[in-house]
């Protein structure tokens, strides 16, 4: 009878101990496809070459653990939607699923937790908002594919009687404007500030909210605006600063790292990891201000198999990555446009426009914007020694980051389904 | 005056705290090439396919932090020796450096410091014993590759007057019994004890002892003995508890995870991976009975650019890894003493004899046995969704576990320098 009064005790104790960690706030961001080799990579890519010492970055600052990414099959390899799924809800699903379990049943999700909880609720992402990471935490529906669907959700899918989510910023007026329904007009009717401009985003001033800055995703980072999520994480935790004295959660995706990763393109990724690592310090700054928030960072997988070093040549070329100026998509639109490839590559690159690469290009235009965009990653792949395996994912475990109230429940080697599991607790508490 | 007596209480107070921590016997485990994809690789090759659960493997237990591996210069991709003198010293240095700086000046390892210290110290690796990992731990030199250097090192390159490593087990005869010098009989004639017989393993019954147990490398796990370093830590830890008060530090190197890494030969490094995780098990289990004992363990880079799921597959198929019975170096020995290649294949895989790898293989036969042996690794690789993109190294970060007295103290992001830093520290207090 002893040991069980002090084991409860015990328990008691743990579970307070959990309780008087809980934080108010929780920041969730979601690198998608940001496997250890985009880490990694981006620290030296950020390199001074100038300085002896390599510069942490702010990755390397908050690293608490790893995660396995495994979908609820013996495939090993996830897409973003098993994975998101069980990033919000803790249930391992099948690849497609969003927020529905292996018989396409509905599971609850942190963020509808919150909700529930009366807690203010939002979506950041670089990918239209309705894309597989973010519509995880707000949508249910068998496929990822069934975008409108998964659009209407976001209004039909009542929380307590309310929207599921109090503000969403990111591309998506396709899924939104549409001749069968216009979501947007029913957001408006329902109290939501709208903007579909990026360069108003500051005119932004009230939750609800709904902000849509491209017809899908967002440009990329390198051909566009570097530092798009950056702002939107600024403007969210502005947005949301203060708003409900019950708290806020919001998640916030690095969708392209993903993109970039499955179109093996090293620059477009470096870009992408650069604004994502912009948004982590926002973040951390917010909960310096702040320290009853929980920032807590993973991904959902790793994307193309990358690898810093390839061919059997021991060295990563940090100065050919940071020469390149566009997505290879673009540098093969401007070669496709002009009759000068020298000059376009010299505008794009710092790689020598060698007769083996001029020849190389010359021959890929001739077949097609597709197989020119192919020779121009080559070239870029080739001299930077930058290696990827796949156009797809792979099963490599993921990082986890984690910063402020309650940080130290991270720790380690986890389950993806583990961060969901502690964090809805959290909110529970 | 008041805040400088504060501060000094509170350095008093860390370093007292750190002092407190200090372990009396340190077991430091290196993956050589073990990068992160290759732990999670072990998970789902041991996962059991009839449990809905993957099961966490020994490093799930242990993972404490990662490690960034860079050499001294803006390569950013290390050699095993580069990484092996800043694991074994604290120092940075240039790709094939034996513990000394970039002026080819000797830097002190721990295993030095530990002798000095009057601990007792060893070694055990499947490779050579004078190759680059062991080697950066007790011997000094310009080069890795200066082989008979190196193990003429071990009992020239005095400690306090004393043989700097008290038991070495690993491979080697060809450096130690040369026509210019006989090492093996002047370590007999300092008292040790020595054996080249690996069945009589367990004859080895005192310290200081020498078992070199192959002319060079021991044979691959897959092929022969699949637990042979399991073995010799068992014996090591054997030897070397109580031997001493002061203690004892050991380096346990599973060295051919990167030889496995390098061919592209992922069946060759699952089996190293498993040899390495049960020496693991071993060494927990000495810490569980010992909880004065530190086991640290990671790797000095990833080898091969390994991803698990390749060509756009979302799969990585682990019944065609667990179906390889040898290496493919092996394997493609034997279809080279055979007529009958499909009998030796599908005695050695479970892969389908099919026309096209009927076909691949005859046509590679003809070409010989290199052609062979990668026409074998690509029908592997192919069928099991594995993806490398390089004979070589690549520059991601790798893991760290800790786990006994101080493990805390590798938690997080860190540099391979700062846990060579740490464990002087501890040996020193």
């Amino acid at each position: 009878m002893k040991l069980k009064l002090s084991l409860f005790a015990l328990l008691c104790s743990a579970t307070n101990a959990f309780a008087d960690s809980a934080p108010k706030n929780i920041i969730y961001m979601i690198g998608d496809g940001m496997g250890p080799a985009y880490t990694t990579a981006y620290r030296y890519f950020s390199d001074d070459p100038n300085s002896k010492e390599v510069e942490d970055t702010v990755f390397d600052t908050i690293l608490t653990g790893m995660a396995h990414t495994y979908p609820d099959d013996h495939t090993y390899v996830t897409d973003s939607a098993a994975s998101a799924t069980a990033l919000s809800s803790g249930h391992k699903s099948y690849n497609g699923a969003i927020a529905v379990n292996n018989d396409k049943k509905p599971v609850k999700t942190m963020l509808e937790v919150a909700k529930e909880r009366g807690m203010t609720t939002a979506l950041v992402a670089t990918s239209q908002i309705n894309h597989a990471t973010p519509a995880s935490f707000a949508a249910h529906n068998e496929s990822r594919r069934n975008y409108d669907e998964i659009a209407n959700d976001y209004i039909d899918n009542k929380i307590a009687g309310k929207l599921p989510v109090d503000l969403m910023l990111g591309g998506g007026t396709k899924y939104y404007q549409r001749e069968d329904r216009d979501l947007v007009a029913e957001f408006k009717a329902a109290g939501y500030q709208y903007s579909d401009d990026f360069a108003a985003l500051n005119e932004l001033k009230q939750i609800p909210a709904l902000g849509l800055f491209a017809s899908v995703g967002l440009p990329y980072a390198l051909d566009e605006n570097p530092t798009r999520l950056t702002e939107m994480t600024n403007k969210a935790l502005e947005l949301l600063d203060g708003e409900n004295k019950r708290g806020f959660f919001v998640m916030i995706e690095g969708s392209q790292i993903d993109w970039c990763g499955h179109a093996n393109d090293i620059a477009c990724a470096m870009a992408e990891m650069d604004d994502f690592a912009k948004s982590i310090e926002k973040a951390k700054a917010y909960v310096d201000k702040n320290p009853d928030t929980l920032l807590v960072i993973t991904a959902d997988h790793s994307t193309g198999g990358l690898s810093l070093g390839a061919h059997g040549q021991y060295k990563w070329e940090t100065e050919v990555v940071k020469g390149i100026k566009a997505t290879a998509g673009k540098i093969s639109d401007a070669l496709l446009a002009t009759e000068n490839l020298k000059s376009v590559w010299q505008t794009y690159t710092n790689i020598e426009f060698s007769e083996a690469n001029q020849i190389k290009l010359q021959q890929a235009k001739k077949m097609g914007d597709k197989a020119l965009e192919l020779a121009v990653k080559d070239i870029i792949n080739h001299a930077s020694f930058t290696g990827w395996t796949t156009g797809g994912h792979t099963a490599i475990d993921v990082q986890v980051f984690a910063y402020g109230k309650g940080a130290e429940q991270f720790n380690g080697s986890q389950d993806n389904t583990a961060i969901a599991n502690k964090l809805i607790e959290f909110i529970n508490h």
